[in-house]
């Protein structure tokens, strides 16, 4: 195995293959490679022994042909994104650069889809429809690459309303591990035409295929948006407020719940003088009569579970206002906590354990010396405690993570996964036997089926 | 091989060790066999070598392992309503019975869904559901067990709201070809950990693993329902409009086009008198505010499309009388068309090219002696041409058969796929590589590995 930073140990022989394929496309560049060798997350860096930027699903294909021929693991890479090291190359090998692959192909408005090269950011694609009235949703927080977010079945803020990169992605270009290509599925809205290949692909994380094209839905942008706020007694009251809002049917565009300690870090940092207690904040959209409706039935519902402080606006200036604590809730942790770093979580369970796991999670970190912070995609059941650690403390860190643990455990022993949208990558694959059981086998059946020498993305998603 | 009405071909050993398990719950009758052997399809039928009915998931996995052991074909068996053949024996084997396997086993209200043994109905479920404010929307016509549903990726008339069995199963109970019992997934509303199983099985016909628990969403029921019907000169100016509604955000629950083939025969048996001409059904749901509001943004967009005679009513009764030609169609092309059998096609095309497929069916079946009849669930761009043929004119079946080939390839040809619904069974088997092109040999992959004996409905989805 290489140390971080060694020389590339790839064979000379794929290595020119490749120039010849890519010319300067190929780097071997210690700072290239570095650059590929690290996401977001607090898994180690791993460099890839070589960068190549390929313009075409062809290119991707010939990339891999070679690989396999070599027995070289492929590793794409998106924006570096990633929050559980799925790019990390830990075994080395070709991490497959996908942002010079960047063409927005095809946007048709009356089938409201649009086909993309797996490069294409979804904020670039959402500038690029600026004039058809139509929006791409899905919104991970990150500007990260549609390719990268079907590849992790990423979701975010917005799910409750459109789904994740499930529901919106239609069809997928793949390459194979031995270089094919395919298209997964045609574009019809619904099909009944055999194994759902786009779902296998989605979530996959490269680890079946290498996406190179990605056809996902789009929605008409909403006539007009609202915003609300309120403050709740409780955890138990605002999750059961968002429980009856759902059960009415109530197309709620995001629903966030941030705890008591992230109020106050968004209150110092942000100059606020929010009531510091649960608190949720709701996003409407529709006609001006149906979010009006909308925001009148929450209310309702708010008020009864002891809600206070509810303030609500169509307005778009103050629309901000209202939601500016949630907005800035990132930074204003980080300036809470000096020198500390952000320790990450991300279980998702059925919404009427949610307020159990997140009190089971308190307890447990109660007695430790670290912070913790809680903001929930509370509509999905999904939600983050950020513990804010030193990171040079062994005992901190190891803290955290029996924390973790426990909470994985909870999520899943009331019906919930290890991880609502941030993916498995390295850092879940302990959690999988114990949320899948015996159906990790059939995962493993697949997966040797699909790549039986093991070139794309090793040491990922599954258990060994 | 067998013919229809021989005696089971079945080794005794096997009958004995099924007898021992299941008592008189195994059944080598005839008769029994002979219900088992035929579906809704046209597809000549082919009689099991013996009937089980299963009480639990463990039986169904013992089932499953002693014919493992005799390398014995396995299919499950619904309600009998597939359209394509899908539970057809067309190997022997046997057919394990579902239907007494159907208990509802939790309602979880707060977390909008439900588990239910394969064998329950929807119907079923339905009227278990109706104290509780929730129901389950997907609605493929027959009162299909909700296994069947995910086995073959059902949907129907209000998927254009509510989506498919694919985006409403949230996790499945499956034994494996071996016998092994797996849960496909957790119940979270999301989840990023690893390969999409519950997609995998959904859709498969059986063919990989057999589902014997469903846990399904459930949503609440809306407070206001609302109709309304209204006439166009042209398929394309409905089609127009169903575009422009769906851009706009509209959440239409159902909307439906008859074309005037299907009016005239409606008209005919139900005593109406609806112009001759494309017609659209709409139902809308929400509030009482809101669904005002939809149908008065519907009734703009139809009449600058040229629609005239448009009626609306949120009324119980006077919804029904509405949509009275809708819900009668079936018998009423029945009754226009006596001594003839319905001969029904299911594309779903990308919605811009609806209108397009639509006159190419048209053009190539008017000098047929057959007549046709159009019901689309135009939302999704899915509809069904009925050609009403004589069943004993070798002439007319090849017509009929040509005509849908063409449909199919035309489908194809667009984007669309050669089955919106009633999956591919038997008779799509011949247009799955057209389809798919390379990705069929990643479904065969995927069969080989999870049934590598090839005993899980022999035959079926996919082409040899």
């Amino acid at each position: 195995m290489n140390a971080p930073f060694a020389a590339p140990a790839i064979d000379p022989a794929l290595v020119e293959a490749l120039r010849a394929l890519l010319g300067s496309r190929l780097s071997l560049s210690e700072s290239d490679r570095a650059q590929h060798g690290r996401d977001e997350s607090r898994h180690a860096p791993r460099l890839p022994d070589a960068v190549c930027r390929p313009h075409s699903t062809e290119e991707v294909s010939a990339i891999v042909k070679l690989c396999a021929a070599h027995g070289t693991p492929v590793i794409a890479y998106g924006v570096g994104s990633s929050l559980e090291g799925a790019l990390i190359p830990v075994k080395g090998g070709v991490s497959i650069d996908m942002n010079e692959m960047n063409a927005i192909l095809e946007v048709r408005s009356q089938d409201l889809d649009v086909t993309v090269q797996a490069g294409v950011t979804r904020k670039q694609l959402n500038a690029h429809l600026r004039d058809t009235g139509l929006f791409f949703p899905i919104d991970p927080g990150a500007d990260a690459s549609i390719g990268g977010m079907a590849a992790t079945r990423a979701s975010g803020t917005n799910a409750v309303r459109y789904g994740t990169m499930r529901e919106n992605v239609l069809s997928l270009t793949v390459v194979l591990a031995d270089g094919r290509i395919i298209r997964t599925r045609s574009r019809a809205r619904k099909s009944a035409a055999g194994y759902d290949l786009t779902g296998l692909f989605v979530g996959s994380e490269g680890t079946l295929g290498i996406i190179t094209e990605v056809t996902v839905r789009l929605y008409g942008i909403p006539e007009v948006m609202a915003a609300a706020i309120c403050a709740f007694p409780s955890v138990e009251a605002a999750v059961d407020t968002v429980i009856q809002t759902i059960q009415m049917g109530i197309p709620v565009s995001r629903v966030e719940l941030l705890d008591d300690n992230a109020i106050s870090a968004v209150n110092a940092y942000s100059k606020l003088s929010l009531p510091v207690t649960p608190t949720l904040f709701f996003e409407f959209a529709g006609s001006q009569a149906g979010v009006e409706e909308q925001a009148a039935i929450v209310e309702e519902i708010a008020k009864g579970e002891g809600a206070t402080n509810w303030r609500w606006s169509a307005d778009a200036d103050e629309r901000n206002r209202l939601w500016q604590a949630r907005h800035d809730i990132h930074w204003a942790i980080r300036a809470a906590n000096p020198g500390k770093q952000g320790f990450g979580t991300d279980v998702c369970v059925p919404i009427s354990s949610l307020a159990e796991v997140i009190r089971g999670v308190r307890e447990d970190t109660r007695q430790q010396p670290f912070n913790t912070t809680l903001v929930g995609h509370v509509g999905d059941g999904n939600f983050h405690f950020g513990f804010q650690i030193d990171p040079d403390s062994p005992e901190e860190v190891r803290a955290a993570e029996e924390a973790y643990d426990k909470m994985v455990a909870h999520a899943v022993r009331v019906g919930g996964t290890c991880t609502g949208e941030h993916g498995v990558g390295l850092g879940k694959r302990k959690y999988m036997r114990m949320e899948y059981g015996e159906a990790v086998d059939v995962m493993h059946l697949v997966k040797n089926a699909l790549d039986p020498q093991g070139i794309l993305n090793p040491g990922k998603v599954l258990p060994d």
